[in-house]
């Protein structure tokens, strides 16, 4: 098999051995695998010829990408590993026409640096952004703090390629913002974690840069409230809202906890803390300072009093200067490690109706006191698109017992018309909650799509769909 | 047949013979067909029955919404027809999470009508939104002139509800944004054109309504040029801009010989005419008029004004009130009339890259001159999503002649990376360009898919999908 392979792609492009252990274990080290061998090809047609002799010989094929996915997407043993690292070109970014056309393997943040230089974004963005490649997060369609504005990254993707199941490439790469042709097969593609083709370029939309950034701590009388404040704030700042970001009150004290030099969000505490930041386009919204620092969003803080005044929010800070804005930014990007201090922890990344997300903060905690006194949630929350990760300290770490708090909070997820998976997607790890949850005809299409796009299942076998 | 369908939907829901005339012709008047029957289903369990009847009977399907298609996408020879029109119900506007849940048979302006009161908008719109239905909308993925900035009828639909050959009803009803479970199949039936399923309920997106519009005509020296002055536009008021519409000299020219009334558009004439509005949304931007008249845009003469001193555009006029908005307007919506005062023409809804516009309207020139030397084209685009109705009057109407037009501009479209098809969508028409110009293996990934899930060829026979 290696000898094909090597025959395929030469033979630096083949790794086994112990130089496949980067790739044995993800980046939670929930799950570990060793893969028959992990390929590096360099072009779309080396990964062609690869699944093409793949699917001659049967044998499965785990496309990786930064390798940063928290469902276990990339398991692999007894599977080939594609890595598409080496798909890292950015071939184009066009500012006229607003797109930039890039390899699979190209970084995120590597992305954002480039198109930087002509003043606009890709706005994409999330704590792995240093290792997360384009074709992974095309592939799990990947979410994040602004998606309220940019939407996921369907959305900021016009044109795709990719390797089918049997080697053939599919050429999906248009530019164009209207293209009725049939079926949307791109749409297809995003998002089916690697299971019915690799991605191998893409065409993504890039957006203006916003001339400044404001950012405020709100706190609110609860999420029915916060919604109706990022309402207000949308209609005041002409829909120019780039994250708004939820912390309970269990949160702020753990982040405190740990970080004790960090800086309290308010004089007071209160139950619903909102991070809120607004990206000003307009001219006329944006100010520079007097003395060359960090430029700011006029009208904020009127607007801002005036929500105090009228009882929308009960308190509000603005960050005064770049510091702030960051000591912001770091009291939610610490979301991952103030959690880890809970001890062991189930997390639901669920996603509910935007009107709903008290309502369900509120039943999830009845549920979870009838089936666990003693246990706690400490979750923080995308207000914005409704994605709420939910994380629950049990008091008892067996595994019937966390399965039974996994299965009641996603029979109220499914009851509330909500999703048991906003965005990090199925892998491995929700193959369960797919079975239990989703409706059973829209599964069966799946699979129907599956076997008829992949019938020897040569392409990630084992994630996605139940047995 | 009739009265097995009688006794599934009662004997009022079953039309036959003379009754069926209103659905034998297209909006186009280009397509005549004898449906088997036509039936109105009042609900998804009745579309359910009927498809599974058909299914078991090997009885071909063609839904039917507004009939106000353009390609012949509801040609019913030997077919039963359902129309959705009785799936009216407008079953939810939630001003709070902007979303509104409708049947399939709810007519886009009566939808337009509900949320207004929210002072919300759908912001879909095109000529035949009286008519046109939400199921048609979505199957075929309607886009209009307000692309630009709120995309195509799939990124303002959540979920959808649908009924597939088998006669199953699938349930994807999602109000989420994010929502990463398993393939995205909603995105797989929008624009499928009924031949996957029948969409018979959706959850759809609602956006602030602007709180005023202004509305200009702009002259610009070409359509590169006129790119570069969306763009300014959109950095001067944030994003705002709602529509940016194409007319060239021979347009207007042609309008004002039909239209002897109406206004010229400016002193002067120019080649490149653009109709630009901006909507606005934040307090700031917009103005109320002391005497209580149309509210105004602020900024926006002043933005146009240093345009034309730094040369980016060549003349503005800005409507002073809503007359001088709706002959602006008017202008523009007559296309379809004023392009039949040029006799019979070849009608191509193609899209281009945004910045290669003018070099396709350059280049499609001296195609057309080596071709028909005496033709001459006059077309309309939506310059913000790259969509060009290109519209040429041809010297000799052999319908070789004419094939030999489409071709040439299709090939040019294909070379320059477009599409044949923008926003019309394939139906009958462009079976034969989705043979000659769609990637191939994408052509068969499609058709392995109908096959898959409409094994019998129940839905919608004999469209989209060359033979």
């Amino acid at each position: 098999m290696l000898d094909a392979l090597r025959e395929i792609l030469g033979p630096n492009a083949v790794l086994s051995g112990d130089d496949t252990v980067k790739w044995r274990s993800d980046w939670t080290d929930s799950y570990h695998c060793t893969p028959l061998a992990v390929v590096r090809p360099k072009t779309t047609h080396d990964v062609s010829a690869v699944v093409q002799w793949a699917n001659g010989t049967g044998t499965p094929i785990v496309p990786v990408g930064g390798n940063t996915g928290l469902s276990g997407g990339t398991f692999a043993d007894g599977a080939v590993m594609i890595s598409l690292d080496r798909l890292n070109q950015i071939e184009e970014v066009r500012p006229q026409s607003r797109v930039a056309i890039v390899g699979a393997g190209v970084i995120l943040s590597n992305l954002h640096e480039a198109v930087d230089a002509h003043d606009l974004v890709f706005p994409l963005t999330f704590g792995a952004k240093g290792s997360a490649m384009i074709g992974g997060i095309l592939s799990t369609n990947a979410g994040g703090s602004n998606v309220v504005r940019y939407g996921n990254t369907r959305d900021l993707c016009l044109g795709i390629e990719a390797v089918l199941p049997t080697g053939e490439i599919i050429n999906l790469m248009s530019e164009l913002h209207k293209d009725n042709s049939g079926l949307n097969l791109k749409h297809l593609l995003i998002g089916a974690e690697g299971t019915l083709g690799l991605i191998t370029r893409a065409v993504l939309k890039l957006h203006p840069k916003p001339r400044a950034f404001a950012t405020a701590m709100l706190a609110a009388k609860d999420l029915d409230a916060g919604l109706d404040v990022l309402n207000a704030l949308q209609q005041a700042t002409g829909g120019a809202v780039e994250a708004f970001e939820y912390m309970p009150r269990a949160y702020i004290d753990a982040h405190r906890a740990m970080f004790p030099a960090a800086p309290a969000p308010f004089a007071d505490s209160y139950d619903v803390n909102i991070l809120a930041e607004v990206g000003a386009l307009a001219p006329r919204d944006a100010r520079m300072m007097q003395d060359g620092s960090t430029p700011v969003v006029t009208h904020l803080e009127d607007t801002l009093a005036g929500f105090i005044e009228n009882g929308l929010i009960l308190d509000a800070v603005v960050a005064q200067n770049e510091g702030q804005r960051r000591a912001m930014w770091e009291r939610r990007e610490q979301a991952a490690e103030v959690v880890l201090t809970q001890g062991p922890v189930i997390q639901n990344d669920v996603a509910l109706p935007l009107d709903r997300l008290q309502e369900f903060l509120t039943k999830a905690s009845q549920v979870l006191a009838t089936i666990d006194p003693e246990a706690h949630d400490i979750s923080v929350a995308h207000v914005g698109d409704g994605n709420i990760h939910y994380t629950v300290s049990p008091s008892d770490t067996d595994p019937a017992h966390k399965d039974k708090i996994v299965e009641a909070i996603e029979k109220l997820v499914q009851d509330m018309r909500g999703s048991f998976s906003a965005e990090h997607g199925i892998g491995l790890s929700k193959r369960n909650s797919m079975k239990r949850r989703k409706d059973p005809i829209a599964l069966n299409t799946m699979k129907a799509i599956k076997e008829a796009l992949d019938p020897n299942g040569i392409l990630n076998p084992g994630k996605v769909y139940p047995d």
